[in-house]
């Protein structure tokens, strides 16, 4: 699996319903969203801006993709559910056919600009490790079907190895009427 | 990863916290256990029972362990818990140093003794596909850190590429006191 396949493979409208697992706390989380991801071109303004501002012009960028997202989460001390939406511009940089970086404008783990570095398994599983400030987030995303995608991520305490949560999502396409 | 050392990596007591996705439904379901795992004897009654019945005496099996479970689940009509238990008893064949097939007393898809293969990815990640008579189970099992584990699972329809349900469970070692 090269990364232009796997982006083009995740392109389209997806449901989400995604489970969190608080593991101190022993607490579960479900959470409802639809995802949109789409390529965008190179020379895009905001690709251009991300590449600027990490000092990345220049370097051999491939499909770079906006995600945009809107969740409905069951986890509020009211108990009513909690909207909240959001975008994100993800910049694949190959280092080799498998892996590479990644630029992204809003990490997943903390809303600051990241870097992830991304890596295949054998069975094709997209793999992506993400150092914030104060924590590491490990991601992997998965094809069941065309129509089907897994992820799951464990965010672990840059100090130590304690891990703080781990959460799975399946996301099904929405297919065009 | 081979298999006899995965075995040894699972073995000890675990609380597992897995939410199940229904894709058609859209619903979640939330299950707490409890789980034991142990290494028993290549002659333990119940594993000769097993190969015998399989016709599997004299394969060259290795590390074969038993897994007893008992679930605490929110899904249920009424809205109370549901407490399920149950024991399972698995023999690794390997066939090759990361690949082989798995005997296993109980399905994990269907209650009935089943045969899986199973396969480690590239960073040790165990999978296993496992053909029961309606529907293909998949499963793959990580470790994030000695203490943590992770399981997923994906269960498909026999026709079609029909995917029914997803699973995840995050796994915490019980630690001895």
């Amino acid at each position: 699996m090269r990364i232009e396949q796997f982006v083009e493979l995740s392109e389209g409208e997806w449901k989400s319903m995604r489970s969190g697992h608080s593991l101190a706390f022993q607490q579960f989380e479900q959470v409802v969203s639809k995802i949109k991801i789409n390529s965008i071109s190179p020379n895009n303004p905001e690709v251009l801006e991300i590449l600027n501002s990490t000092n990345n012009v220049g370097c051999n960028l491939v499909s770079p993709f906006r995600i945009n997202w809107q969740a409905e989460s069951d986890w509020d001390s009211n108990e009513t559910s909690q909207v909240s939406n959001g975008v994100c511009i993800l910049i694949p940089i190959p280092i080799s056919s498998t892996s590479g970086k990644m630029l992204r404008s809003v990490g997943y783990a903390e809303e600051i600009n990241a870097t992830s570095n991304y890596c295949f398994l054998s069975d094709g599983t997209l793999t992506l490790t993400t150092n914030y400030d104060q924590t590491i987030a490990e991601e992997r995303i998965w094809f069941v079907s065309n129509n089907v995608r897994c992820r799951s991520s464990v965010i672990r305490t840059l100090q130590g190895s304690g891990i703080l949560q781990t959460s799975y999502a399946s996301e099904i396409r929405k297919l065009k009427a």
